[in-house]
């Protein structure tokens, strides 16, 4: 059987500071990055994974990926739910390692890219994209991936269980409803905060005849600024595409409930990251507070204990999680249950680098598999660092495409890593030089 | 004016593993360990500070601490609140870094060792402890400390203000308490999970002896054990010695109640940690079903907006802070601002390295200015690994002595870092080559 001989951790950066692109109220100068990770093997392919970062701190995020490393070289190659569900435990319960988090942080999102990356290449080994290769497994061979540990208050593995059972007929009419049509995507583009009025106008319009159903527009800098920007966005729109609204944790309750009152009128469909992604409470008192407009958030939403409180509280009305920040694949399944449960739609966080190609899986194999809806859900999607990766994120007519070729789909090409490694690539040391 | 003209960050380990000493249901064979700064200064006393973490990973804790450099070195040397304020708000506020947590985790514990090292610096140059320099500011300088980002829907700054000032009156008076009768302890030295009932018989005894009026055991490892041993310990130590437990986080919300209820007997004083520290709403609901068995937690509370709603919830009746798991002296004092003004005692935890050499100052400042109580007030007690220290804490009679010495006491003996530095110390070679 084929072994896991090596593991290499790199530190890729992309200067996007450089430009606006992704600016926010809380990040107005991302270097969007990744410590990437690749599990070599003895025979057959290897396996490749991601932390997203944006920036500074990507070489401590590297090295808590190199701290896994004795956990990982040896290990016969997984190709099963059973070797999969070993590894994220191994990786979990390091009871010395679990005390840098216990499971956020760095530390934790160490272990979703190398639990992702081992489920990369358990998928190339079947020949399948992951979305796939998980929705053919059974709901028990599901249940068994999942740490329960912390749940049962709210989903017990019976539950799970009965969840993953109702999803078992239609399967596959809904496997080949996704190769047909895809899934629907919304757009951020038009959004960022250090965009012109006549930009964003520009990029709105453009999404609405480019297929998408829905935007989303970055606020929380300067209140007049946003309701200017929110009135431009929907008299740009029309009243029947949805525009939401993204505060990257700006404000407090108090606050966001008095900046989302102004905004009001011009109908958002969501508010995403009100305030501190930690303020389960918080969450439910602005939740309360400006019903009907939705409650959005998961991008740092730590790991899954978060989640079931935000759900259990009625915090939130869409979950956004997130495919690198907790413990992988597994950990997602946990949080694509909890969301099941509740009855609450997963709209998954993504751009950054590599996110809209690993979160497409995830809402997939959700539809296929656990809550088998797409009601009210849909994809993030930023047209932006997709060129880097050799299995990109495709949306056309406002819906990701299924992808088809077997993986996880983190890979990015050997001359974008020459290129962007940090401090080292010729992208660094030629800026470094001018 | 003198500078910081560097920022020196070491990997320092205990090899505890090799005795049971720490052990517990979690944690069963930890290497207690330091991720240790220096700031060193052109002119006067360096700054120490660490971070504690349990072993593996210690090195991704030293690298997050290296992270900070750049906004570090080349400091004016911080003499006053106005500048400790403005030196926690650079490193809380670097955007790119708090991606990694934001504000939890590793990224978030080094920011506490730097905080913390240039609060030892400060101290150091006024020629008093820690807890006396802050304990001479003005209301209005410690406010300045605090960020009430994320707080204002609990604590507000003018109700800061308010609970400092109330607590003006007195200060003097309870300097001169705690320098003449120390601060009360309780001892945890007898319930580690790895002695035999002999052993916790014998050094329950003796903690009672040693003039103890509380002892901690650890739980959560096998029912039927720990009802023998909180017998023992009860039957040892007799009905007016406090008997706390502590399931470091094993449970789950149902098995935590039924768990305790077994112990109830025996009269537990507080069950500490009985599940996740994310789960707020797990512990308010541990809390309603064991009533009058208190609910502590603490030393995995990634930071203020958790113990915000910990408190808002009604989840916890002591409040057990960390010297180096949050932000520093800054978000402690946010902290201890939220306990006051939700009227819960604060029982820091300790042990590991340094916490009590770390602790005793946050205990004695809070009583000095912040809270004004010391009633049904405790800091753990764990007598290891002092003797590392240049400034150990001391107990004697069940209290802690004042530090009456420069600082914050974080700094380690030369000899010490020069044998546990890890990989390279004698320590660890001469075990390598065994």
């Amino acid at each position: 059987m084929a072994k896991i001989v090596g593991m290499e951790v790199l530190d890729v950066r992309f200067p996007t500071s450089r430009e606006l692109d992704g600016s926010d109220a809380m990040n107005p100068d991302p270097d969007y990055s990744a410590a990437y990770v690749v599990l070599h093997t003895d025979g057959g392919p290897d396996g490749y994974g991601l932390a997203f970062t944006i920036g500074r701190g990507n070489d401590v995020q590297a090295a808590a990926i190199r701290a896994l490393e004795p956990h990982v070289v040896g290990l016969d190659v997984p190709t099963d739910a059973a070797a999969l569900g070993a590894l994220s435990r191994a990786l979990v319960g390091d009871s010395q390692l679990r005390w840098l988090g216990p499971e956020k942080g760095v530390a934790h999102m160490a272990i979703g890219a190398v639990v992702n990356a081992a489920w990369d290449l358990a998928a190339r080994i079947a020949g399948l994209p992951v979305w796939r290769f998980a929705a053919g497994m059974s709901p028990e061979e599901l249940v068994s991936l999942v740490d329960f540990r912390y749940l049962s208050d709210a989903l017990t593995e019976q539950e799970a269980l009965d969840i993953l059972r109702a999803a078992e007929p239609g399967r596959a009419e809904r496997i080949a409803k996704i190769e047909r049509d895809g899934y629907r995507a919304y757009s951020t583009s038009p959004g960022w905060l250090g965009y012109s009025d006549a930009k964003l106008a520009r990029l709105a319009e453009q999404a609405v005849a480019d297929g998408f159903e829905m935007i989303k527009l970055k606020v929380g800098g300067d209140l007049e600024d946003d309701v200017r920007r929110m009135k431009i966005a929907r008299e740009t729109v029309g009243a029947d595409i949805r525009v939401a609204v993204d505060a990257n944790q700006r404000w407090d309750v108090s606050s966001a409930i008095a900046w989302m009152t102004e905004l009001a009128p011009y109908d958002p469909y969501w508010i995403e990251e009100p305030t501190s992604p930690d303020d389960v409470l918080g969450h439910a008192a602005i939740a309360k507070a400006l019903a009907p407009i939705r409650v959005a958030t998961g991008e740092h939403v730590q790991n899954r204990v978060v989640f079931k409180q935000l759900l259990q509280a009625g915090a939130i009305s869409v979950l956004q999680l997130d495919a690198a920040r907790v413990g992988g694949f597994n950990e997602n399944l946990a949080i694509l249950l909890l969301a099941a449960k509740f009855d609450v739609p997963v709209c998954p966080h993504a751009g950054g680098v590599g996110l809209c190609e690993l979160v497409r899986h995830l809402s997939m194999f959700d539809f296929a598999a656990v809550s088998g809806s797409d009601a009210d859900r849909s994809i993030e999607w930023v047209d932006h660092l997709h060129e880097h990766f050799t299995d990109p994120a495709v949306v056309t007519g406002g819906r990701y495409l299924a992808p088809s070729a077997p993986g996880f789909s983190a890979r990015m090409h050997d001359a974008t890593l020459r290129r962007f490694t940090f401090p080292d690539g010729p992208e660094w040391t030629e800026i470094d030089s001018e």
